[in-house]
């Protein structure tokens, strides 16, 4: 059975303007080659409710599942919650789960909660809460789409919350070859390595240091004995 | 006149494995931020034509301009070019300029231009180039869409040399207010500030640091009178 496809939706405006570097985006994507599940696509929009409604139904339509990051904090620019609502059609409250989780906590912390903190209990009619050891604030699965915090920390955890419930194939391995010539010596006998072990992904990744040019040849799937055959040929082919 | 809007389309296997942390993405919106073009979106794809196809007509219909970043290299895994020219339904074949840029800089390195390195001088029909400083072979611009190289040094030197040409507007401004406290107490005076100063932008991104919660307020804006009067405001609310 082929790995399940996935996409992940980032909501965040303060990537988009060169504010904050991602980092949520390379941490899922470390997680789910782990687990087996191909993520196929990334799509950053900012926090504008058309764009991000549009996002969610092209992505939940093209993959088996979705991730989101980020939007659903207390303050007026989190609408991710809302943007699902619409997008799957169902309306959205304050639930009585979600506000118990979030009164307990801020009693534990002496914090009292606000109608700001209340935002935080909307939760899709329908959804499933996943589970915030952090900040207890809980995420939500609704259909195939999975939305979490955007902060680093509890995005991670939401993530180790998600990755039991889903069926991941077959971690992909992978190995790499550094080969200090220029991409261009290397992509011949690549396309015929490529072609003979068809069953495996072969990627090149050009870098440039000294002035000196090279490659990163990458050599993915799901088999070891393959890869390391295929990797056995690359080798011979570019001796150091 | 609003600022021109901008999408990116990385074209990034080794993004969505997790084997690589995007740069070009983050260097990009800070450029685009300082030249007052506004990111709107970006799409990581991998390296499969329909998904390249698709995302790239998606972009240039909604956006006044796209830059792309990846796979214009020689390896058979480099399909950017022809995707491109799929996309705006024109030929693409080597091109004598773009050959005679490749042979001069390989004939200075002492090195043989072979059927590969030809790949990379495959300009799809109406195109301009776009100069490449470091290793020659060039990117190309087709009607709103630049087609940059995947290495950070390459695709640094292919903006400096796109910017330009971009007509920008007025450089986006931004302060930042770090508060500690939680969201939760800074969202209510926030959405006040918020609605007052509309012509302004306010964004909230929290923190954990130390088990202690706290939020970085950014307020963004092209006068910056304006985002002086908003912070000083938002200082007072939240004094130290």
């Amino acid at each position: 059975m082929p790995n399940p496809t996935a996409a992940m939706l980032v909501i965040g405006d303060e990537i988009l303007s060169g504010r904050t570097r991602d980092a949520n985006m390379h941490y899922l994507a470390g997680e789910f080659t782990k687990h087996g599940v191909d993520l196929r696509e990334v799509r950053i929009v900012s926090d504008d409710r058309p764009a991000i409604v549009a996002a969610l139904n092209a992505l939940r339509d093209a993959h088996d599942l979705v991730v989101t990051s980020g939007g659903i904090g207390p303050t007026h620019d989190d609408i991710t919650a809302d943007c699902v609502a619409e997008a799957f059609g169902v309306g959205i409250d304050v639930r009585a789960d979600a506000r118990a989780v979030l009164e307990a906590h801020y009693e534990r912390q002496g914090t009292q909660i606000n109608e700001a903190r209340l935002r935080m209990a909307r939760i899709p009619d329908g959804a499933t809460l996943i589970d915030n050891p952090v900040s207890a604030a809980p995420g939500f699965s609704l259909g195939n789409v999975h939305v979490m915090a955007g902060v680093p920390a509890i995005f991670q955890a939401m993530v180790a919350s998600l990755l039991p419930h889903v069926t991941g194939g077959q971690p992909l391995l992978s190995q790499n070859l550094r080969i200090q010539r220029g991409e261009g010596d290397i992509a011949g006998p690549l396309r015929v390595l490529a072609e003979e072990f068809d069953d495996l992904q072969f990627g090149s990744y050009p870098f440039q240091k000294d002035g000196a040019f090279g490659a990163n040849i990458v050599i993915r799937g799901t088999d070891g004995a393959r890869i390391d055959a295929a990797m056995a040929r690359l080798s011979a082919a570019f001796p150091e």
